[in-house]
């Protein structure tokens, strides 16, 4: 064999299981993944010819995925899961979101917390994530560092808010964008880590900040996360706040925030017709959060309806108003949620199991570049999900084993995760 | 001290969260539960002063909740828990679960099973269950032994279906009620686990079988567990079977199966007002199975109006349909699927935490008798909840360390499960 002494070469075996495609699930049993430097070459039944002296790593039975992305997610808010959740939006945030959100101030707090957050990350194998931080830089800075030294990919942007959000927590608008650009030129240290423009949703931001923010995201070329159309109350608030403007869409559009592949909304339960196509129009990736939506009685987002509209669409926790950063768990509430709208709705079909699988993969993998599926030029990111009763009467197929992992198995069923072809390990210690 | 030696005293001490009301979560900070041979005598603040020689097991910060119990599980699906959810009711059944119940002819597969899912029920702490086996007599017997062995409370019955089913599974009429009657002979062994009737459904019983059924539940006063109106195709079809009679309820009470106080039909997801006013009349248990609907794309059970239309509802995992038997799961989908239906029905509110909670403990344990609450003269069942931060810099209240349990907890989070006041152990190696 041509030995490259630049290149790390091996090899994985097991049986995978990834979606190239939104209703494809593949299958590669005890297949032999050849990874070069962190990226997969191929996937084949047989061990290639030329890789006989390749270190081999072979997982017997287990079922390997690719490891899962969650596009949306409140980092600070992680201590609240489950908390609180007999409230709706607007008065959940006040009771139970801001006075937490507050607290960041303090660097040993967020420390606390953020280890925790990232450690309870690696744990359930979501290994690529898009958070939100709060207001305050210094903490958004040790989110980021803290994220860079654990080795996840991830986008991770300071909120940026200054009005209609208590004292404690409001910004000035020169302050904010200030902080924010500082901490631009600070992640451009970071290899894994990217800042990501974050107004928290249109109530909380001026227009004065949306656009000094939108001339940031020229300015960089920066990725840019907020809020969209999550609840009614909201919605009419936003319409309060802007009358002249179409609707809520198109707020952020008029003030620059509408970034075509670069921006990501969350939640777009209720949307017009127009909405739908200029989100459509202008390739906005949007984050379903079913848990989310389900628990703060925001309504059902008609997931169907989305991808047939042809608007791009992912998954993602929400935590804490989701109230688990499993994305196991997730898929399995896009799939219940949208089984609840089917019987309401019989004209859209409920999600599969290998559909939402793929949006949780594949598709929130897509916003970080190759990651989520095991096509060839993809980073090799993976969990190995072991075979948990490899002798028990009744033999599961790796697709049934997939299945109870999604809704009924936890992070003791993965063995191992990689990011990039190496072992990831628990990032801090408990 | 006076000191009767039939006598077994002792105390308990930590921070006791139940629910006497249906509405009403009530709260002991360190309190002392005396607990004399089982039964808890008193919850105080302060050490009786005549206890003071009776030993203390002091759980310190520790939330302590009664222990939950689940009114309807099919015992032998739980090798099924996450499988084939993408299919509806009756397909769904054809596809998994029958082939899967056949399996219980033999003993081998049936003990593997069974002791799995008695481990994992006591993991989660559902220390009493209403269960279906399957229709095999034997290795229905083999659960009940299994049961009574590892220290549960349950209620357990063998399946009886004599049409509308596969060959593998379909009884002989005759056959069917003198298996039946064999096994309510031998439970009056056990202590802990009654014999319930359990006709799996109008689809599947003959008027004979549930006849003789009913013959049966007179003659021995026993209770009976079905199911009733979970999807519209299975209530089609009983209309089909049952021209003459005017609905699904009355045909179980045509033929002698609803028992006032002593009979449980799971869903009820589609009834007419006069089938309520029937569950409502004859003291009839329902057990709304939040999760399984939602699988099955069954519907939305209207619970708050049930409730308020004075039908007793108690909450249940209904496993494999259910993809989970723990119960804090099934309180936090009932709570979900609550919210749902209130968002489209705005005049029903949706479910508390507390009051899903009461559901699956007073009102469930309310079938077996004095357990589920923490009242003098009930049975001391409870979990112990330790606070597994204790250092965090965000203190929390014992009630929101329950709701972060209910909601991303799960097993590691219960230190220690006690029956009737004595620690239960994991009933069976792994």
């Amino acid at each position: 064999m041509k030995k490259d002494s630049t290149i790390t070469k091996k090899i994985i075996r097991g049986t995978f299981l990834w979606t190239p495609e939104p209703d494809v699930m593949k299958q590669q049993d005890h297949g032999y993944a050849l990874i070069e430097n962190g990226i997969l070459k191929s996937l084949t039944k047989e061990l290639p010819s030329d890789c006989e002296d390749i270190p081999v790593t072979d997982y017997g039975n287990a079922v390997i995925i690719p490891a899962f992305t969650d596009i949306h997610l409140h980092a600070s808010q992680y201590p609240n899961c489950g908390v609180g959740l007999d409230k709706e939006l607007l008065p959940w945030l006040n009771t139970y979101t801001f006075p937490v959100e507050a607290r960041y101030s303090n660097a040993a707090f967020a420390e606390y917390y953020y280890k925790k957050l990232l450690n309870r990350l690696w744990s359930v194998g979501t290994l690529h994530f898009c958070g939100f931080a709060t207001v305050h830089m210094e903490s958004t800075w040790q989110l980021m560092q803290l994220t860079q030294k654990a080795g996840f990919q991830a986008y991770i942007g300071k909120v940026n808010m200054d009005r209609n959000c208590p004292d404690s927590l409001r910004e000035n608008t020169e302050i904010s964008l200030h902080e924010t650009e500082e901490l631009i030129h600070r992640a451009s240290s970071l290899q894994n880590v990217k800042y990501i423009l974050t107004p928290r949703f249109v109530p909380c931001a001026t227009p004065r900040l949306m656009e000094g923010l939108a001339a940031l995201a020229e300015q960089y070329d920066l990725a840019i996360q907020s809020h969209l159309c999550e609840n009614t109350d909201e919605i009419a608030l936003v319409e309060k706040l802007h009358p002249d403007i179409p609707n809520y869409t198109q707020v952020y559009d008029t003030f620059g925030l509408l970034r075509p592949k670069k921006t990501i909304l969350a939640h777009a339960v209720h949307l017009t017709k127009k909405e739908a196509e200029i989100l459509c129009n202008k390739n906005i990736l949007l984050a379903h959060c079913a848990q989310s939506n389900t628990n703060l009685s925001s309504g059902i987002m008609p997931l169907r309806q989305r991808l047939q509209n042809g608007i791009r669409c992912g998954i993602a926790s929400d935590i804490a108003a989701g109230h688990t950063p499993a994305m196991y768990r997730q898929i399995a509430a896009t799939i219940q949620t949208s089984k609840i709208h089917g019987f309401l709705h019989p004209e859209d079909a409920p999600l599969s199991l290998t559909e939402a699988f793929y949006l949780a993969t594949k598709e929130n993998g897509n916003f970080f570049g190759n990651t989520g599926s095991f096509e060839p030029g993809y980073n090799f990111d993976a969990l190995v999900i072991p075979d948990a009763e490899p002798d028990s009467p009744l033999q599961r197929t790796p697709y049934e084993r997939l299945e109870q992992f999604i809704y009924d198995g936890d992070d003791r069923h993965i063995l191992t995760r990689y990011m990039q072809g190496e072992k990831m390990e628990q990032p801090f210690p408990e």
